[in-house]
């Protein structure tokens, strides 16, 4: 066991798109934990869009990470000292652990993975936080019917992957919009969308989703914004339902984007847009995760993991997320398992 | 009797803000009704912002009035000659008449009015379109809840300042605004808002409204859109819900209009905004008719309504519309009761 704790401070608030400097790697000593509380080792880190927002003084629904802080994020660790009577050494477990290899935690939010159940990244994927998301957003704001056609951003992402897919699992029509003729090529060929197209080599997002949606677009899971959301709104149908989950493409802005007015659509079209996090679904993460585990048993849904190796390569692996690097989940590996 | 029937044609599709010479009066022969249809007398007709749209050829719910055609509307009429089964000489009915001393009619959509209810007009106002507008977009899409906030825009029009009325006997604060300091003293003096202001006269919408909204906005009913609007959503609380019911500041806009995003804002506060249209309530208007006329009765609504004479006058009356002219709801008399 390694003496020294490596962690990624918040060297810098970035104005715009962040660079590596704006973290900082520093060395600590691994803590001890005290009364009621753990040391957990951190196995995977997650990666996620969310953390670009807490680099933000912005106001938001969480309070931004300080500069000098350990950044913030969650990710799978083992515990290797208790003094909590929750937990014991050995347990492997879900919840936030900061961008560092070593964490003292109390216990809050914390859940204990079964490891004989399915690979431990998997509690930060299809079985964690951006499975739920999926799940809820798509099933409980969009309300996809059979038949209708789901139109998904982002749909190569550890998220919209997921919606896609449950998308085809209610019976509908699953078009993805993403960054990459591979990941296209990937959301049809092994995903089972129904279409997808790359954003960055079409002319008008608006011809190809007219084109690619022929009964126009019930259902949208935004994970992106801007002018791809712009073309989306163009295409709805009478009663659609939006579930906005993500504007990455405005997150890296200096000052916020203008874009077309859009209330006027949502009044021709008695169509509703709602925004949500998952964690207020929180009284009903069992009943998500015993979906997503059933389906994922039943094959009904494939997922897709990239890593980066060793804490060091957290800001790369982040600052990839953000220019849209991964396809499926964007993970770092801080230890063996 | 007058041999002839004036009508209102639209002459030409108005770029930006229309003006009289869209419309022109022609004089054509009364009409006889054929089989199974009613000639009607109008006696008022409905000015409304919906109108608007129907002199564009943009598409919408509805489809536009063509050029040379009567234009489109709805008023209260008396039956004079009916060979209809369902209509008697002397009938009083509501529906879409044209803007038009006489019209004939199939009776789809006419509804009988008991004139010893109510005064004639209120079927164009508190007991009618205007009404249920305020009761299903209040009641149904906004859902507020006693003790929260309710903005309303375009709170002095017919729709608007029943829906704050509305929001009052659900135990809300209302907050409104509106264009004139005369409409502000109606809205705080007589019908009971908490707060209202001048939109035309403040330095900062946004400063305004956070200063009348000290526990935030849960509900925003927006007839108007624009800046307005973005002023509120800057405001909203957690699970915020905005009805879309016009977007009036738009209407009359050479092109679309551009604004901040504000689809993030939606994620921050877990926010829905929902676009509507009062005809898609039709299997509910009972409902709601009885519940408004049972709150006129209990003295809990009150309304005003500002009368133009004759069908010459309803070019005048709906330009003063679109400009804010009217408090309450804009009828025309075409005819004496």
């Amino acid at each position: 066991m390694s003496e020294v704790n490596r962690q990624i401070l918040l060297a810098a608030r970035p104005s715009g798109f962040p660079s590596a400097s704006d973290f900082q790697m520093v060395s600590s000593p691994v803590p001890d934990p005290g009364e009621e509380q753990v040391l957990v080792q951190v196995i995977y880190l997650s990666v996620d869009p969310y953390m670009r927002g807490r680099m933000s003084e912005a106001k938001s629904y969480a309070a931004p990470v300080n500069i000098g802080d350990v950044m913030t994020g969650g990710g799978v660790s083992r515990v290797i000292k208790s003094r909590h009577p929750r937990f014991a050494e050995g347990d492997i477990v879900e919840g936030i652990t900061g961008w560092q290899e070593y964490a003292v935690l109390n216990g809050r939010g914390l859940r204990k993975i079964d490891p004989s159940f399915a690979p431990l990244s998997s509690a930060l994927g299809v079985l964690g936080m951006p499975g739920l998301t999926a799940y809820f957003g798509l099933l409980d704001i969009c309300k996809p019917k059979a038949g209708e056609t789901v139109v998904v951003s982002g749909a190569a992402g550890a998220v919209g992957s997921l919606a896609g897919q449950i998308a085809k699992i209610q019976g509908c029509r699953a078009v993805g919009i993403a960054g990459t003729d591979d990941k296209v090529a990937w959301l049809t060929g092994e995903l089972g969308f129904d279409a997808a197209f790359n954003y960055k080599t079409v002319s008008s997002y608006r011809s190809k989703l007219a084109e690619l949606c022929p009964q126009g677009i019930d259902c949208y899971f935004d994970n992106v914004g801007g002018s791809i959301t712009d073309a989306v709104m163009a295409l709805i149908n009478q009663s659609a339902r939006i579930a906005i989950c993500g504007q990455i493409s405005q997150y890296n802005l200096d000052k916020p984007e203008m874009g077309p007015r859009l209330l006027g659509q949502l009044i021709v079209k008695r169509a509703r847009i709602e925004g949500f996090l998952v964690m207020d679904y929180a009284a009903r993460f069992k009943e998500g995760l015993t979906q997503m585990a059933a389906w994922l048993r039943e094959g009904k849904l494939i997922y897709r993991e990239q890593f980066t190796e060793g804490i060091e390569s957290a800001p790369q692996a982040f600052l990839g997320l953000l220019q849209g690097a991964n396809t499926g989940k964007q993970l770092v590996r801080v230890s063996p398992e």
